[in-house]
């Protein structure tokens, strides 16, 4: 399984973010080809202080190839396009295999 | 259900890391009263360049009252002591609920 994390730094307006992430980000990486499961976080809470993150969503997909094919679709270059427009400041996205 | 995650950054000496990571903080780690579930992702790759993150490691709880009574176990305080002789310079942890 391979797990693609996408870790958002608090937004200058979470309230603008909150309502882009969940009204126009999410159904667009909805469709992305091969998305098996994703898990978001928000309001994350830190110990001691505002945590350095905001929001954590997780993108489960089966395997490399397809993890692969998923981010090289149009779906993906259209959530990507989208994630600029709001979280570009504020985004950083890692990935890898997933292990128990 | 309340994940923790823990980001770690690269940290000096990845092969030091992993063995002190492995061999004696997963373990530790293993003993909290009240971790239903681990996911570790290794090698953690970006888009473009090192990425800033060398390893995440998410803790799955119950609820918050489970996670709260984790938190204050012995077990969690001799993990968080063990964290912070090798990785307290890389690591920072974040909590919250969990949606799907």
């Amino acid at each position: 399984m391979i797990k693609l994390v996408a870790l958002f730094k608090q937004p200058a307006d979470a309230a603008d973010f909150d309502r882009h992430y969940n009204d126009v980000h999410t159904p667009l990486m909805r469709q992305v080809p091969g998305l098996e499961r994703m898990e978001v976080i928000r309001n994350l809470k830190g110990f001691g202080g505002t945590p350095e993150y905001y929001l954590i969503a997780e993108m489960y997909f089966k395997d490399k190839e397809a993890f692969d094919r998923a981010m090289s679709s149009p779906e993906n270059r259209a959530a990507g396009k989208d994630l600029m427009t709001f979280a570009r400041d504020v985004v950083t996205m890692v990935y890898g295999e997933v292990a128990e």
